[in-house]
């Protein structure tokens, strides 16, 4: 086994309330979403998606995002991020004064025009025109790109992994400054996770930042296991495991944020994360989101008692 | 990443008619289990655990282990293993003419005790009277050890690995042929499994066979991968993720052999298997295990597209 320094932490970065949110019918009062945000910073998260700038006739149930990126703003060392799908979303963004605002950029064709009715390439262009808002307007507002559908699709089905490098490339020219590899809807395995982000780091370095899993096929925690060998320190999850795209038949299910919590403590990789208020706001949340499905793993059993004992 | 020889398949042993069974205070007809048993070598298992030499007031579940045996035997290409805790299980195992005997042993002193009523070189000591009673009756019976709690125990809390490994080579020199590392309650993580069989391989070489894995806390398809990565090719797994063991407290579900099976597929791994037909198997087991929780994850989403299309 390779040498790893394991001294270096890794970052989760929170998704449920705009990842998660987006995939329910419902919509959580901004009240309850506050609470949500302040206990997640609590347990230790220091970069948490608040929402998405879309037009509120399209997601009610992220229609709150400026309310809660103002808070968020608020809260100590914390990252607050957006999802924001075009210019207007990122002029929203800039006026947040949002942290960062991740950019969807689909690998797939099929998954691009049904996400984002757009090819890859003309998403690519819209980055382009959204780094220049952004210098024009003197904002000092991170410009990610999260790559979706980098492993398969479940409307076009296999998803090149040379179209994932050229737009990993494609996307840095544009304009990004970080960007994430997402397997949307659960295809992954450890090895072509192995594969693709060896690959995405010759092509990226550091600028490589985040992997996106979904738990859809019991995968997610291997797949994370496998992203983090091969050098990838940001991840992506939600509380309780929700979200879904709601343009990605099939898809289900993020990381459980608790769960990566465990893999990564049971390693005895720094996570900066309060396990016991991370479940607490699990108990909450299942509460604001009664009757939903929720997801995870670690929940059921709890921690090993050889984690909860002095070493 | 290190290069690996990716035509080497995998072996997945199926365990659930032994420690599937032997948890569920349910007894299953003879008749279904030999339906069981037929089908799931028909889809391609080629080691199956038909059941345990151990005394029928104590479990059973298992009392008609020996016919199981003899029509095993007539399956081509099977290899029949039993579990076997002490001589007379040997004796038994010996007279039924099974290819394979598993001995259990406990690296946590505490779970040896509650479970073999023996220390642990106390039951190294009975491997080596089961050698020389196996050698003796000029039986060929493979004669392999599986040290459960290897990483961990709910009884004991932490199990060193110099201890794990010090009754590796102990079984060893009793007489075992092959030895496996067990994770019995679900308290391993993928780094203490690739560390503890790239130990267990330096000692036992080719003789450390196989990996038993138990998914109480969703780590299991990482650790089965990291145990790959290590080199293993023989993996425990139960149709369902039945299983757990009675001595052992909070311990439930073996990794499910089509959760295993999926991703050793999706890594183009050879399994031998028919996938199709190992859940078509799955749910004739949620028939006749109606009522009981069964686990595991690819059978609600199953395959990805990707899979189902040729390359």
């Amino acid at each position: 086994m390779p040498v790893i320094d394991m001294s270096a932490g890794v970052v989760l970065r929170e998704v449920g309330l705009r990842d998660g949110l987006q995939s329910l019918a419902r919509t959580v009062p901004t009240a309850d979403k506050l609470a949500w945000l302040r206990a997640a910073h609590a347990a230790g998260l220091r970069e948490i998606e608040v929402g998405s700038f879309v037009p509120a006739r399209l997601l009610p149930q992220l229609a709150d995002t400026a309310e809660l990126v103002a808070v968020a703003r608020t809260l100590p060392g914390l990252v607050t991020s957006v999802l924001v799908p075009n210019l207007k979303g990122a002029q929203a963004a800039i006026e947040s004064r949002a942290d960062a605002m991740l950019l969807p950029l689909s690998a797939s064709h099929a998954h691009s025009l049904a996400n984002l009715r757009r090819t890859p390439d003309e998403a690519v262009a819209e980055i382009g025109r959204i780094r220049a808002l952004r210098d024009a307007s003197g904002s000092r507002c991170r410009i990610e790109v999260g790559i979706s559908t980098a492993f398969g699709c479940t409307i076009q089905g296999r998803v090149d992994p040379d179209e994932v490098l050229r737009l990993v490339q494609a996307a840095l020219d544009a304009g990004a400054e970080q960007v994430g590899l997402a397997d949307t809807v659960g295809f992954a395995d450890p090895l072509q996770v192995a594969r693709l982000f060896e690959r995405g780091l010759r092509v990226a370095g550091d600028r490589l930042g985040c992997a996106h899993f979904h738990d859809t096929r019991g995968l997610g925690m291997a797949n994370a296991y496998a992203a983090w060998q091969a050098g990838i320190r940001r991840f992506d999850a939600s509380l309780g495991g929700i979200g879904g795209c709601p343009h990605a038949p099939g898809a289900s299910g993020n990381v459980a944020t608790e769960d990566l919590a465990y893999l990564f403590m049971s390693m005895g990789v720094p996570t900066g994360l309060d396990f016991d208020a991370l479940m607490a706001l699990r108990g909450r949340v299942v509460q604001w989101l009664a009757g939903e499905p929720l997801h995870g793993s670690i929940w059921r059993a709890g921690l090993p008692r050889t984690l909860k004992e002095p070493a």
